[in-house]
This record gives C-alpha cells, sequence and structure tokens, in this order.
C-alpha cells in the first residue's frame, strides 16, 4: 500500500529532469553529552513513505522512474552481541518492499549512478550531506509537498488510526470504570498506558495529561502528585501511538458516581458544543467555523447557568467565550499528534482572543482527520484580571464565577475523519453525562 | 550544601583575571520539526552546581568572589494558562540560594557589570551566545574542571545516590517476588517502575532491560514482549533517578523457584567475581585490576563447570573469559549512568577483548561511585564463531555449552561508594541463591 504513498508524492515533482527524493531515517539521540540513549521515535515523514520504524535508514526514489531503493544500515558483530539479531536484507526487502535494497554505504554509488540535476531533501542538514556527496541538493520542496499528501489520509494510514483510537478508546474507558478517589494521578496515567502493552504500544503520542480538579484549568498540566477527591472531576487527555499514528481523546468526568449540578452544566454546556462540531463535520466546512459555532454554544450554556449575562451576540464580539475556552477546537491528527497541513501557505492566524490558538484553519476534505475538543475552563491567571477589566467585567457574574473556580475545567475530544458525506467519529468512550455516571457508579 | 560543589568549582580557575563561569541549563526538546514536547531532563553539570531541575534557566560564577548568579526565566499569563503556576522570584531565591536573582533578560547587563576577561562556557553553543555579546569565551577548560568536581561525589550527592539506591532495590525486591511465569517482560517493567511513583521518581535512570530467557544474552536487550517462563532466568538491569542521580542495579532470578543445576553454576560464578571484586574496593585500587579479577573467577567457574578446558592462566592470556563476560566490569556513577571521569586526561582505552569496553580505568579515590556488574552469558554471535577458530577452540567444551546455550546469560549489579577505608554498598536486593530461591517460593 505504501507504493501509493509514493507516486502521489512522485507526482507533485517535474518528471522532466532527472532528480532523486532523498530521505534520511532519524538517528538514536543521546542525553546531552553521554551515552545514554533516548527513547527512539521514527521521523514521521520517513514513516508515510517507507514504514520503517528502525534508525540509520536512508531511502530514495527516482523521480522520472518511481524506482524506490532502501538503505539499510551495515550491522557487525559487536551490534548483534549488544543489540541483538541482524536483520538479512533478504529479510528488508521482503518486509518494506523496495525495488531495491541497498546498504548505506552504497549511496554514493547510487547518486553515481542516477547522476541526478536535483536531490529533494527533508532538512538542511540532509541536504549538506548530498552536497558533500558533489551534488544539487533543494531543502524546501520536499516538505510541502510531503504535507499535501499527508494532509488527506490514505487507507492504509486510516486502518493505523482507528487501531490507535481502539485502543486509546479501551484505556479511556478503563480509566473511566476504575478510577476512586484516593488515587493519585500517576496511578491512573500507570493504568491508561499499560492498557497499550498487549497491543506492542509502548509511547504514548505526546505526554498524557492526568488532572485531578482545578488541575485541568491548566491546559498543559503535567503533574502527577495530586489526589483523586470525592466531589471533584478528574481530566485525562492521553493517547496511544499505534505503528507510529497518533490517537488522542479527552474525558472528564466525577470522582463520585454523580456530577454536581455545577460541574454538569459545564460538562452540558461543553458537551453541546462537542456534538454540534462533530455533527458540522463534512468536506467544505471551515474549522474556524466550527470553533465560533463551539464558543457560541459554550457563552449560551454558560447564560443558561447565570455565569456571565447578556446579549450572546455581544458576548461574542466581546470575545467573552475565549476567558472560559482559551484553546483552539482542534487540530490535524495523523503521524503526529498535531499533524502537517493545518494552515494552506500564506494563511495566517486569526488574531483574535481564543481562536488564535486554533492549529488548523482551512476547509475540510474527505481523509482529513482534525480533532473535536471543545473546554470549558476556569481559569485564575485570565478570569482574576477579567474581573477588574472594562471591556470583560459587565458580562461576567463574579459573585456566581467564584465559588466554583474550583472545578478547574472540562474538555471533550474525539478523532473525526471528514467523508465524502460527512464524518467518522474514530472514538468511541462514554461521553453524555448519563453514559459516564453510569460507569462510574 | 551546593555552594560548596561552586567552591570547589571556582578554586579549579585562575582568580587573577576578572572572569565569569557560566552555564545555561537544558531546554525542552520536541519530536522533529512538530510541537510535541519531549520529556525534560536537566543538564547534569545544572542540576550539580544549582540544584535546579527546570528548563530555560541560566547560572554565573564571578570567579574572583564566587558571588553566584541565577537568571530565571521570565513567564506571562499565557505561561500560567497553558502549564501552571508562576513561581514568584522571591521563591526561587529561597528554594535555589543564589546571592543574586536576576532574569535570563538581564544576562548581558550582568556581563557589562562584570566586564570578564573571559567567560568559561559549557557548550560551543553557549560561548557563541557570550561572544555574540561581544565578550572573549572558552568553551574547553569548564567541562574537564566539572568532571574533577564531580568524580569524588560530595556528602550531599551521596545522600541522593543513597536514596536512588533504596528505590531502585525496593523495585528490584518486588519483581524478584512478584515475578510470575506468563507475565510478559513489559509486566515487570511496569511493576518495576511503579515502585518510584510514591517517590516523586517518574524518570528512570537509563532504559531498563527486561530480559526473559535467552534475551538475556543480548547485552542492551530492548524487546519488551517475550513471555517469563518457568525453567528459564529472567534478568533486570534498571535504575531509578532521584533527583537527578541515578540507581543502576541487575538481578537475575529464576522463574521457577529454583535454579537448575546449570543456572546455578553460572550464577555462582558471577557471585563469586561479583563478591570479590566488591570487597576489594579502596582506594587506590583500579578498576582494570578488578575487571582482571572478575575474569579469572568467571573462568575457574566456567572451568569447574566442565566448559572450558585448560590452565587458568592460559585461558587469561587467550582471552576466553571476553567470550562469557564481553562487557566492562563497571563504570562511574552519579548524575549520569555512565557518569564522567571514567578515564583520566591522556588515559587510553586497553586494547583487548572484554577490557576494552571497560568505562573506568582509573585509581579509587574516597568518594567515587562505581557500579560492579559481571556478567556471564552464552551469546550466539561470539561462541558460534569462536568455535570454529583456533584461537579459542581448543579451549571450549563444545558438547557442554550448547545444550545450555538456552539460559541466556546473568549479570549482577551493585552500586558501591570507595570511602576512605574501604567501601560502602548502596544497593540492597537479595543476591545469593538460598536468598534468592527463598524470595521465588
Amino acid at each position: 500500500m505504501l507504493h501509493l504513498h509514493r507516486k502521489k508524492l512522485v507526482s507533485l515533482f517535474d518528471q522532466s529532469i532527472p532528480s532523486v527524493i532523498f530521505l534520511q531515517s532519524g538517528k538514536i539521540g543521546y542525553k546531552y553529552n553521554t551515552d545514554t540513549e533516548l527513547p527512539f521515535r521514527q521521523e514521521s515523514n520517513f514513516i508515510y513513505l517507507t514504514g520503517v520504524t528502525e534508525p540509520d535508514f536512508a531511502c530514495a526514489i527516482d523521480v522520472q522512474t518511481g524506482e524506490y531503493t532502501l538503505f539499510s544500515p551495515q550491522r557487525d558483530t559487536q551490534y548483534a552481541v549488544w543489540h541483538g539479531y541482524i536483520t538479512p536484507q533478504e529479510t528488508y526487502k521482503k518486509q518494506y518492499e523496495p525495488d531495491v535494497i541497498a546498504f548505506d554505504s552504497d549511496i554514493e554509488t547510487y547518486l553515481k549512478k542516477k547522476n541526478p540535476k536535483v536531490v529533494y531533501c527533508l532538512t538542511d542538514a540532509q541536504a549538506a550531506f548530498i552536497q558533500n556527496l558533489g551534488y544539487q541538493a533543494n531543502s524546501e520542496s520536499l516538505i510541502p509537498a510531503l504535507t499535501d499528501c499527508r494532509v488527506n489520509k490514505s487507507e492504509w494510514e486510516l486502518e493505523k488510526m482507528r487501531m490507535a483510537n481502539k485502543i486509546t478508546s479501551e484505556a479511556h474507558s478503563l480509566v473511566m470504570r476504575e478510577a476512586k478517589a484516593g488515587m493519585k494521578e500517576y496511578h491512573i496515567k500507570g493504568m491508561f498506558e499499560s492498557v497499550g502493552f498487549p497491543y506492542n504500544v509502548y509511547e504514548q503520542a505526546y505526554n498524557g495529561i492526568y488532572a485531578a480538579g482545578k488541575n485541568a484549568a491548566i491546559l498543559h498540566y503535567q503533574g502527577r502528585e495530586s489526589e483523586l477527591k470525592a466531589g471533584e472531576l478528574f481530566l485525562v487527555d492521553a493517547g496511544m501511538e499505534y505503528q507510529g499514528y497518533a490517537g488522542d481523546i479527552t474525558r472528564t468526568f466525577p470522582v463520585s458516581a454523580r456530577f454536581t449540578d455545577a460541574q454538569a452544566g459545564l460538562y452540558q454546556a461543553c458537551l453541546n458544543a462537542h456534538n454540534a462540531c462533530i455533527k458540522a463535520v463534512k468536506p467544505g466546512v471551515k474549522m474556524e467555523d466550527l470553533h465560533l459555532m463551539a464558543a457560541l454554544l459554550i457563552l449560551e450554556g454558560l447564560r443558561e447557568m447565570g455565569l456571565v449575562k447578556g446579549d450572546v451576540d455581544e458576548l461574542m464580539d466581546a470575545n467573552i467565550f475565549a476567558l472560559f475556552f482559551p484553546h483552539g477546537l482542534g487540530h490535524m491528527l495523523g503521524l503526529d499528534t498535531h499533524d502537517v497541513g493545518g494552515y494552506k501557505k500564506g494563511v495566517e492566524r486569526i488574531d483574535r482572543p481564543g481562536i488564535r490558538f486554533l492549529r488548523a484553519r482551512r476547509e475540510l476534505e474527505p481523509g482529513m482527520v482534525v480533532t473535536i475538543e471543545p473546554g470549558v475552563y476556569l481559569i485564575p491567571a485570565l478570569l482574576q484580571p477579567a474581573f477588574d477589566d472594562f471591556k470583560y467585567k459587565k458580562y461576567l457574574v463574579k459573585e456566581r464565577i467564584l465559588p466554583i473556580m474550583d472545578i478547574g475545567g472540562i474538555r471533550i475530544e474525539d478523532n473525526i475523519i471528514a467523508t465524502e458525506n460527512g464524518y467518522e467519529n474514530l472514538s468511541s468512550v462514554p461521553k453524555t453525562i448519563e453514559e459516564i455516571e453510569h460507569e462510574r457508579s
């Protein structure tokens, strides 16, 4: 199936001149100037084109013929002693299906044979490597072309993303059933991550957020020490990486069996926004319009609860939503958690509170995968100054907001494929108040 | 206590000219060209001098006066929204006890005031930063001086290392009691690492090795999938990082209640070497002599088992030990797992099988912490060619070795401080065959 990725990429280049697309895979990193290895993760574009998740490979595609050559590293006895089995080249040939398998020491010979007018490279460092061998290198065209390819996912990719979401959903469901008052955030992290092990998944797509109570009001909270307390909420934003592809789901649930009234009010406002945005996903819809739809629904919920006052359109114009929902509605998802292609070339961020952090601003197309993740938070660093700011204070019901500041925040996030006719929701974790209270009791 | 580290460092520089020691802390790294943060770990020298484990700090020491200035990063409201609480400078002042606390934006003003003839820097990149501000920078003297400081541990450091070893010992002891046939290697990893959580330890000092059966013959095995099987051995080489300081312990135990005879024979050979080397630790002893002592004892054990034959001195001269014990006996331990100072300037590695991989070749001094970790392995990539090699074959009893190849390997590792009078063993995990069989039954 990966030959389709390479074919798509090659079609974006001028095939009238002899040229080569060349990529080096990731290498193992080390802790500062020590020999302690950092965990290895393959470079995403290299996965997209080759499926290879090991370090020290390279690949080349002849743009005129489409011929695909994979260069594997040469390993010696010492490698076997320290790192294990040496894979024969025939095995790599079978596994990765290149037209030609060669050793990394053959790159120079390969280029001599092809004698390309230009070699398209991933990075300046890789371009310098090619230039040192005496060829002209271009490190500006390849990444935009790969981005164009990667933004609409292939069936091969969607299968991996379904699996990443399946495992991630399983972990969220487990945590929602098993979390108990008295546990620490780190217990939940351990419980969540261990769900991946039987699937050969040991890497998270990103540093998960496990936030008890008011910690949820810190958007990228990374603490691990706080205790889950009865009466409070617990927010989990975490996802597995399956064969390079990210899952990215968020759920918020009460530590006790039921939501309090205020928690339920905020939760329902967030869920209304979440559901409406997912339903609206289809080709041609713009992410920034979905963001504004979510903002409006959240404001309506807050107004019903009596936390904000005034005409909803006026509240929108005054950007009151951004005090409670200060991040973007969602982002592209794929080989990277914040995947490539959120902004087309030349498109700028919208300079407006909240929506300025939106990581994807473009019309959805079939095969794009996005997260839909509205949130409602009570963030002291935003609300305290707003209470005293003439632009905001008249819309905020301070005496109703202050008593519920400790709720922290709510976020509800699913992963959605835009399809020809609408959408497919990859995520499957209990989400309504009823479903969640059923799991918790 | 850290002022003693800084004082020791300053004393190694020429105090007759105005100069400054300048270090920048580590920064957060990202997954290739994405915004996915990699786990942060502070640069070790920065921990040694400041105790600061957060990113984006810098520090300067005036070599003539010893005055210590800490530069903290300036954080804004957006930081609070995404990452949480902004620590006031007074809190940093109390916590880290610098003579002066300043912001990172004050570095230029600081240098203008000091007008140093030379600024000693950690890396070329940091030196370039200083040169851009118009001062002369030297990136060659600071690392050797810091290495001289760090190689003999202070009481402050030894306290942290005792704690890293206490938690690491607890995890090894738990695993030795609780591991069961049918579990996977990843289960044991999860069990081991979770012991750190209540101590606020979420980072391992290095990628732990959890090797079932013959996987133990791959020295840096990183698989996670194999099952623990009755009748086989299980090797765990893993250690916690406590406030920057590494623990590094290895134990090997039978998955069943008892060792088989062959397993016990190999284990006892390894343990004899391990015990003898620890007992020999004292100031003035050379690591390479301990390595050779271990090699001799291992050969004697193998000879008693009938796996090798011939005069032991002859076996030593023929480097037969390196076929079974192909790595170094141990290494410096501290802020890094393979800590600094293993080789004094100008000392070369010994060009001889096995011992060539020894990471520390110097006379031990009080306050040095080393690992003692002999191993005995049955590695196909080494033994198969040796069976056919005229230099080795006459010493190897092939028909006795082949039937036990699946045992894989054994390593036993403790962490040892060299003291004025001998040594202190930081590690405390069951180790004799009797003790282990007691834990396993």
